[in-house]
């Protein structure tokens, strides 16, 4: 680092500027001074605030539009009849046990305050935002891609392409070894390279870590759920029946924290394997070598963020079978259900506790006290060092002495990481959570900074690299981009009761209206048709005699000649859903690509500027060289005359030459 | 042109090798010259006959595995049970009559044969070809952007880009007389352009010239279909019981063969009308204007020539009700049904009449005829004048007053056009007809050298014009390919058995095996409720008395309660349909996302020349400038000490000058 960046009395430097200016919260509202960023720490970091800053930018609209979207539910939950329907006490529905035994039957109405809650994120609102939020990325991207046109343009990188690197040692190393190998076989040796048959190994133990490390994430989720289920039955035994009620909330409450934590956990450890699985891979360059680890990186992590919501998305509470005939796992754990309220409600709160927790957590923990500890650490050891030589001590220090205490920079691969696996929480499953876009606004504004200050202050200094785009990054957001669509149009279809709402409101609703949608999506089970151990064990719980319980599915009622069958209704509503999905999901995408179509990648003034530019140069080019060709011709006749006024034309010579040197110096960056 | 084309004694020309080389059928095997072409008609040219190599070359694999498929098809013929089910006497099942009074009853027996037939283009492989297909076309896209790649680089384009070229004589009028409107307002003028206010009138009047030209193809099409079904009853009345089986077929073809000679007439019409409006909208450019006229001609022929088998392949068939509540429209005509064999059968007639007659009729009469004929006419305009003037009669005609006589360039757009719809035919249905690769590929051969022929032989020689690229059509091309994913997913999910299939054998098939499958899609429909004046005239006309008749639809059947309901069975099916649409859809597009992933579209090679070429043209530049300075060092040395050596020197000048003249001139192609 050049200079100090903080006390009064030291010299301005572009170090204290930036920290003044940019890495502190004070000016949050502020744009970054990129240019001053790129200057200080080259076209890479730069590239990658200014990216930052952008998409911080366009969660500001996002984040609105959630905002009135959730205001919205919250303004329609007492005109929403469904909920309604289920909170008045009159048409008290007695639904059929959540579990074997333990469970009891229990009272709709008791269902209400989720039910009630589940609407603010279930509701026609949501349709339009997920639209919104796939439009908005598509927007995004555009944006982005325009914002980094101008960029190259301002910092001159319009002509620059990367020269192709040199190969990495340990590229070299094997190929050496390699032809050395060939060499003791007595074969001649030519230009030896790495083939197909030489990576072969480091491949397979690729994919089989990739298998692996994939099939543990599932596994660690599957075992969450068992726990699950598990806890909650035995918690249901133990529990007083008042306190009953509590036990789902603490169940999917602890069960979710552990779920947080093994993300957490697992994310550092994922990152180490990732880098170790590259390195024994043996990419020829340090780019493909980013690549390659920022591809294996995602994919993890990717996996790993999002296992237990796919799961609460999709799986959750489907294949539970139906009363007198349930799904059981390893035979004695019985499949768990959606709370009453469906599973919405658990999707949106699996999301914000996931990801919240993930941002502070690894904002707080991982960017500020870790790096600060280490600093620290560092700090201690050199004071010791420093007790024992007092001369040294004397003298005052060199900067880089100084900043030698820091924390080396690790790359910038982290951080990316970070801000695509919010992405993915801001544009997957936003049709369940509204709010996520403010959220994650919230963090970035403080993420900003917060990096901002790490460069400035926590780490050494960075070689500035030269980067014309974010590179892997930008095809990983469009993946996620066009992923989105489709799993908004999931959730939305089959997660949310969107789709089974408009089938009762078109075909089954005689007054046109939402009243007996609830009736309606619930069948009825005959209590006599329960197998030996699976009723529950205090059938008097509610006060009365139950002879039919209600749960929530579309079968054939018990009087039907072939009862508890999946029933016409259900195919329906299966096929308005599949309906819905393509419908959407091709909507969608052909307005994306018309927005793609109609924002071009490079703006107007920029392409107008490229090109004139160009041509100047041509000509000032031209020029340059007929006003040598002429100066020459005049040399020439001066000769002839062999005149004793040759010498004074000298003068002119360099001028005109370091003219045309400067121009054809210049030329190298505008090729 | 230059030179000769025929004729021994004429001097070998460019012109001469390529009537040879290339625009003979003789050679139909041989790549083409491209380079040749290249050379005498431009690039632009040039890159459309390396498009349309490209494009036929693409066809051979595409229509080899169409072979293979139909092949299959008719090898599986016999041991398809469904088509063997309906062709066994034994179990001869009683359909109820197609149309109203004038049909009767009719055995299932009889559509054996479009039942076998349908067969053909109904099984599992055209599954399979059509996602060979889709991926088939994100191959040649991927091809073709590497081939042009290559021309690029090899006709020096690399650097080329398009410089904006001069408004338009019509724009610059428009903007001339809008500025003499506002000076006569004593507004002051500064450089004036059209606005979207001036534009607006334009642009409503293509909107609505545009909706009007869809509609009216929609009216042409709903026309014949009433010509179809008005005409079916008629002569269903009138014909003999023996002659009624032909009716359809007469029906059909009469009425396919009205759709083509429509189509074909309002091609040239909407080409006629597109070129009109584009000229009242007065784009700025001329490739502005280009692009809007192809834009809307593309989008007028598309529709024209793909309603009728939309209406087809999605409508027919579809909306008709049921015995004893059909649809009707205008309260007389009842909606026609599908054949026996079902509406694919219909589908791919329907299909391969309007792709080979197109062809055909557009090759040889608008390609060859008209041409030729127009060239006949001009030729004896110019016999009769010269008959009056016997003068110059005497003398040597020049060339070029000999190529007066041919027929002016038109432009590339007609024969893209034409390439670009039969591309559409090969994609966007190949489920329905997988042998559309294989006509495609036999007209695509003869094509190439007809255009050649006309190219050389019958057209004056066009202006070269450079292009880097096939411009708008590309974006086109790649528009059909992803609606061929989708349209595709709908043929074989919908038009197509597949799926019904599918379903009667994994959810109703006892022993595994498709027996039954026949009966299992036919419903039952009791005779006693055919509403008054619909039940057939000639109930024995199979010589026995039917009460129960059957018909293709998922319903109740009369003894049931809620009799004639769609039944259960229907909604399971359209639930699996599209479960199959979303899944075939994101499949393939998936696989053409990672086909279009694996291939880069630059040419490793390429990019290397072009890299070391870059460089090396700098280094060269260097040393040129640097030599130039060592010099005019040397010369200023020569002054100073005035030496009467100045003038052997002079020598050396003119040749390094030439060279970094060169060096300067070859530049502005590099850039």
């Amino acid at each position: 680092h050049d200079g100090d960046y903080e006390g009064e009395n030291v010299e301005p430097n572009d170090r204290k500027l930036l920290c003044e200016e940019w890495a502190s919260y004070g000016v949050f509202y502020k744009y970054q001074p990129i240019d001053l960023v790129r200057k200080y720490f080259g076209e890479k970091i730069g590239l990658y605030f200014a990216w930052l800053g952008v998409y911080t930018q366009m969660l500001i609209p996002a984040s609105i539009v959630g905002i009135i979207v959730f205001l919205y539910g919250c303004a329609t939950v007492d005109e929403n009849i469904p909920s309604m329907e289920m909170c008045d006490q009159r048409n008290n529905i007695t639904m059929c046990p959540l579990c074997d035994r333990t469970c009891s039957y229990w009272k709709m109405s008791s269902a209400c305050a989720t039910a009630r809650a589940s609407h603010l994120f279930d509701n026609p609102a949501t349709v339009f935002f997920s639209v919104f939020m796939a439009l908005w990325a598509a927007t995004f991207m555009e944006h982005w891609k325009r914002k980094q046109m101008r960029l190259n343009y301002r910092w001159d990188l319009t002509g620059f392409e990367e020269e192709e690197d040199h190969p990495r040692a340990e590229y070299e190393a094997k190929v050496l070894e390699k032809s050395l190998r060939k060499e003791h076989k007595h074969k001649e040796t030519d230009k030896e390279k790495l083939t197909w048959k030489d990576r072969f190994p480091a491949y397979l133990t690729n994919f089989v870590g990739i298998i692996f490390m994939v099939s543990l994430t599932f596994a660690i989720v599957f075992g969450v759920i068992i726990y699950r289920i598990s806890t909650a039955a035995a918690l249901a035994i133990s529990s007083t029946p008042s306190g009953r009620s509590s036990v789902r909330v603490t169940v999917t409450a602890t069960a979710v924290i552990i779920n947080l934590v093994v993300i957490i956990i697992l994310d550092e450890v994922y990152g180490c394997i990732a880098r170790w699985l590259t390195q024994i891979e043996v990419p020829k360059t340090d780019k493909n070598f980013e690549e390659r680890l920022i591809f294996k990186a995602f994919l993890l992590k990717f996996v790993n963020a999002y296992t237990p919501i796919f799961y609460v998305a999709f799986f959750k509470g489907r294949f539970v079978g139906r009363p007198g005939d349930y799904v059981y796992i390893f035979h004695s754990f019985r499949m768990e259900e959606c709370a009453p309220g469906g599973c919405l409600m658990e999707l949106c709160i699996q999301l914000s506790i996931i990801m919240l927790g993930k941002q502070l957590i690894q904002n707080n923990l991982f960017e500020i006290g870790i790096p600060k500890m280490k600093k620290f650490i560092r700090y201690m050891k050199i004071k010791r060092r420093r007790s024992l030589d007092h001369e040294e001590h004397m003298k005052k220090k060199q900067r880089y002495e100084v900043d030698y205490n820091l924390e080396p920079f690790a790359g910038l691969t982290p951080e990316y990481m970070e801000m695509i696996i919010q992405f993915g929480f801001v544009t997957l499953f936003v049709a369940s959570f509204p709010l996520a876009p403010l959220f994650a606004l919230l963090n970035n504004i403080i993420e900003i900074r917060l990096d901002a200050k790490k460069f400035v202050t926590e780490l050494r200094r960075p070689v500035a690299v030269r980067a014309k785009d974010i590179g892997i990054w930008y095809n990983i957001l469009r993946g996620i981009g066009k992923l989105a669509v489709i799993i908004n149009a999931f959730v939305i279809s089959f997660t949310s009761d969107f789709i089974p709402r408009l089938v009762y409101l078109y075909m089954y609703s005689e007054n046109g209206t939402m009243h007996g949608f609830v009736n309606h999506t619930l069948s009825s089970f005959n209590v006599s048709d329960f197998q030996a151990g699976t009723a529950p064990n205090d059938p008097m719980d509610l006060g009365y005699e139950v002879q039919i319980c209600r749960y929530k599915d579309y079968r054939e009622p018990p009087w039907s000649e072939n009862k508890y069958d999946i029933s016409k209704d259900f195919w329906a509503v299966l096929a308005a859903r599949l309906a819905f999905v393509i419908v959407f999901q091709n909507l969608v995408m052909f307005m994306s690509e018309f927005v793609d179509w109609i924002i071009p990648d490079i703006p107007k003034d920029i392409s107008q500027q490229i090109h004139k530019e160009k041509v100047l140069m041509v000509e000032v080019f031209m020029r340059e060289e007929q006003g040598k060709l002429q100066m020459l011709e005049t040399w020439k006749d001066k000769d002839k005359k062999k005149g004793e006024n040759c010498n004074n034309h000298s003068p002119k010579l360099p001028r005109s030459h370091s003219g045309s040197l400067s121009s054809c110096h210049s030329y190298p960056l505008d090729i």
